[in-house]
């Protein structure tokens, strides 16, 4: 299978994830980008005409020329699409990629609950890609839906499975300072956020205290028990570029130290078969000692954007830990993911 | 007292807190000041030439002319001494000034803990100045020391006197997001904070564990029980100028609901001693109910940056209620707590 | 006439500049707000429900409980309009108000550049005023359009004049460092501004350019003649609220140096026909002698907004003297400008 | 040469600047770092202890465990001496590299203007390495003192290179937005620059008005003729991390038109010698053709940082014509500079 180049697309390719997961796609060793599909107004056009480019590193050279074409399956072949449509868009498009043949690996929330659903981070609940069986024979599907969880749930999520394996976690309390890219483009408005904080990002709270649970959660008999951990949740939009910090306090069934949590965060290893995928972080987790690391600037590009780096341990008065988790919103909390995604489904010869 | 003008003196007028000082003291009714301390370098030189001002607000006409004297109670004849001084230099310094009959309001954290000095927002504890008798006797002065908490301490501990009061207070988590005046100047270099977040302010979480209980404390017998209640708190630095935004989650005794905490914080008043001096913030406390305020550049000068700032009450899966908290922190949260605490000395005839 | 409070209107109220009238004119003492205009989506609700307030200040009592009405003569009775309208709408709706009897005092560049319409700096060219008379001829207006420059042109203009006056400027070269409220809201997304410069603002070269020699200009037999002046012009956007700065390079008739040049600058008074109006700036221009002054956060705020300030006066190698001018663009160079205007057609006696 | 790695150590080593070269030299095909100097608190101790690492990558492996040395010729065995200190330090320390043998390719601006001191951008002026021989000559030094300009010279100067050799250039007015990496760590303290800018940086016209006028210059007779063009210079910081962008004004000997300077900006190829080296830049100078480009976050690291990066080329209404051009500033206008003038050193046989 890694010889051949897996023939992949892109939906919603112009948006800020978008252009991570083209970015992120240049010399794929195992996928090769053959389709760019976006809204009606692009369409027809070649990519560098009609994306307004925003990441650091510039629009890769097979980009460039590619035309856009409709968010359609009939448009292309493909065996893989990414999914960087908003929710609504998701909604509707994605089951049609899906009934096509298509594997869609999807960033949009609009199918991260359902049982039959994958919400999968590879390096914590490799086993979960097995719900793509009975999706299929429920939904009639050739192809099939994978998700990835909301940004500010995917760091964290991995600092907590590596916990809970140790110490079993209970309650956990956590406030997000998450930055701009996650809002898309155009976003937040500069006169909102410069010298300011807004302190509220809709719907975010409730995605963040109730899919962990899910990733968190036992697959049993084809169906996952939801992990029973209490959540409380504040997010927070703050004026950084990208990385999302993560405040976290921990209650834990057996309580530990901040020095063997951060053994145990240290030594996590993904499950064996996400371990060695192209997009495995490396490590898993980073943990720093530093009094007030991790810092977004200076630590979200800690193993290419995939790892989740975490902070600052130390015991908390009311539950028994608090620490600090840092993790690229738009890499692992998003296109990055989703191809670490795409290869655990080609790993475990999933796609049809 | 009203009519006459109390002489005045700022302790460490060049800093931050110190041009905060010289600022809200400009037309005081009260207050004239008559005397700027500061470093040794600056001594003999005028305050607009030593003093690298960096309000939004134009430096005071009656400051610019003023010859900086050293921070010694022999070099000046005043009543009241506004201490903006480091702690370091607060610990040695204030108590001379107190000696040699000075009230001195101070920023400082060096007194805060000691059993006979007040930790005061009059709002909120207004009686505990009577500590101020006790000092007196014990330490033999003619002046005495009064302190005002942490600036992130201030706006958490008013909005949780209102709770308290009507519901009971049994435990809090509390993350800020504080602004870069807290740090004073030069303070945190740009390169640290564009485009970032620091996870630390150091000793910051412990004054948050720690002040709130001691403010919130019942004077009995002379002393202070501190409150019973549990603290835990993260506290981070943002790319924002002035005010202080904390995300707040309370367990109480008395299990209550959002509309009901909102009523209770909106209808919280001053105690009647403290309620109609000259700074007294005008409310106590504004809740507001959008569903992304308070913001710190749009609310920190709600009721010219003395009231605290209350938006965003709803359930919290874990405890009860979660919430978030702003208050100015160099106004509230310092130079103006500070002129508050010296108004109610006055108010209730402890100068000397 | 200053007894009497004449009635006056903002259309397009809900907007960065139409806050800022809003707030401006919150006891002004000539002016009372009877209306406030803005679009259809608006209209019928009360302006605090519609109007996603912008300012540091909170948004004014009066205004809070105003019904939005359409930006339509018919639909209110006052004697002045204040524009905030984005120039399309303008271009269409302001001579309906000055048909309808309104003095239209504008923001909007959709007729600046009329032959017969005032481009009006008062403390600069206050007799331009006189056009008013000439445009109701010509148009059969009984109202009429006044309109206050480009926020760049805006210092610019006041600092050049004093220059011109005293040494005669041949050549202008201007950089700006313009602030984001200047593109209104949402304006300019976040992720465009943060560590980041955009080195184009569109259109507003061409402005920067024209709109200084129509407004230092002399009024002729009833016609301006443009001043004789080169300028050229590059224009940037960055991440500040608030606070247009123009680095300039000036060519003179008459060459001087930075010490005559400052003399002129702080001794320029408006003619007196605008000296004394409510809001006119306290000084029009203020000379600073700092190394690194004006700055936008420190400065904006000179006069209330309304001052020019300028600094950083030292020869230049290729022309004669180089200078640094800084504005407050939705100030002096927006709705304060705008009320400026207004009231120098009231002491002029051209309300009809 | 190419095959045996040449010993190279790092003056200054833990400061912005020594930060770059630490990793701009990690996997250098030429160059092994065998020695990091600092200044007297850091001697003796791990470099990653007494680092506080500002950059986005990652500290390279290889730095991490080096022991810190002082700067001095004894301390260490090295043929190039990389020099990121201070001027004061640079003025009484690089000597005594240069005298011990080492080529002291230096950042510092002590010795730019010395007659017998290349100012050196290899694309530019590579010819100007020359200048070595005499140096040695004059001195008695065995090793050399090799400079590169400051930052914001640096991408000017190569834009006004291309075009003086095809157009003759005769007057230049610059206006920079600088970043803040060029002030260094701490360097500016964030309450200056944000929501602001600093109109001002100490030194720096003098630098842009006459280092290009050295660089520019004609090596004849082993002298430079310094080039005949006049400039003006405004500088100013802006709240940017990294890259200088410069708003420029020029004057021809034969005036053009956008096009042909855009075609010759283009086609500019930097002298035979300096073309192929390790970090030339690829290509020297890129034209952007968008309205708003280019912009220093999205352009900064066009050819690894090394590349010049021009826009919005158009005609100027006193001059000729204007654009707008990006550098990164401490890789194209620092560490990266001075490395590539090691290679041209290397390349010339000019080491011993």
């Amino acid at each position: 299978m890694s010889q051949s180049q897996i023939p992949v697309t892109v939906l919603g390719a112009t948006g800020s994830v978008g252009q991570r997961f083209i970015s992120l796609l240049d010399h794929h060793p195992w996928f090769k980008v053959v389709a760019l599909a976006a809204s009606d107004r692009s369409v027809g056009q070649k990519y560098s005409q009609v994306c307004r480019w925003l990441l650091n590193d510039p629009m890769p050279e097979y980009a460039r020329e590619m035309v856009v074409v409709p968010a359609s399956p009939d448009a292309m072949s493909a065996k893989i699409a990414f999914s960087a449509m908003p929710a609504d868009l998701a909604t509707d498009i994605e089951p049609q990629f899906a009934q096509a043949g298509f594997a869609v690996c999807s960033n949009a929330s609009s199918y991260r609950r359902d049982e039959d659903v994958p919400l999968l981070l590879p390096e914590v609940n490799a086993e979960h890609i097995q719900l793509v069986r009975q999706q299929r024979v429920k939904r009639g599907w050739s192809g099939c839906i994978v998700t990835n969880p909301n940004c500010t749930s995917a760091g964290l999520t991995v600092a907590l499975k590596a916990l809970d394996d140790a110490f079993g976690v209970k309650k956990v309390f956590a406030v997000s300072l998450q930055a701009l890219s996650g809002a898309g483009y155009p976003g937040v408005p500069s006169l909102d956020v410069i010298d300011n904080v807004i302190p509220n990002i809709g719907g975010e709270e409730d995605k963040v205290e109730w899919e962990p649970r899910k990733m968190l959660g036992k697959l049993m008999d084809g169906k996952i028990q939801l992990a029973e951990i209490g959540f409380s949740a504040h997010t927070n939009r703050v004026a950084v570029i990208d990385g999302h910090t993560v405040c976290v306090s921990v209650e834990f069934t057996k309580p530990t130290d901040p020095e063997a949590a951060s053994q145990a965060l240290s030594a996590y290893l993904a499950p064996t078969s996400a371990r060695d995928l192209p997009s495995a972080p490396r490590p898993s987790i980073e943990v720093r000692s530093e009094a007030d690391r991790p810092q977004p600037r200076l630590d979200r590009l800690t193993g290419k954007g995939m790892t989740t780096v975490v902070g600052r341990i130390r015991r908390d008065p009311l539950l028994h830990l608090k620490f600090v988790v840092l993790s690229h919103n738009t890499i692992r909390g998003a296109a990055g993911g989703s191809i670490y995604n795409a290869e655990l489904l080609v790993n475990e010869n999933l796609l049809r």
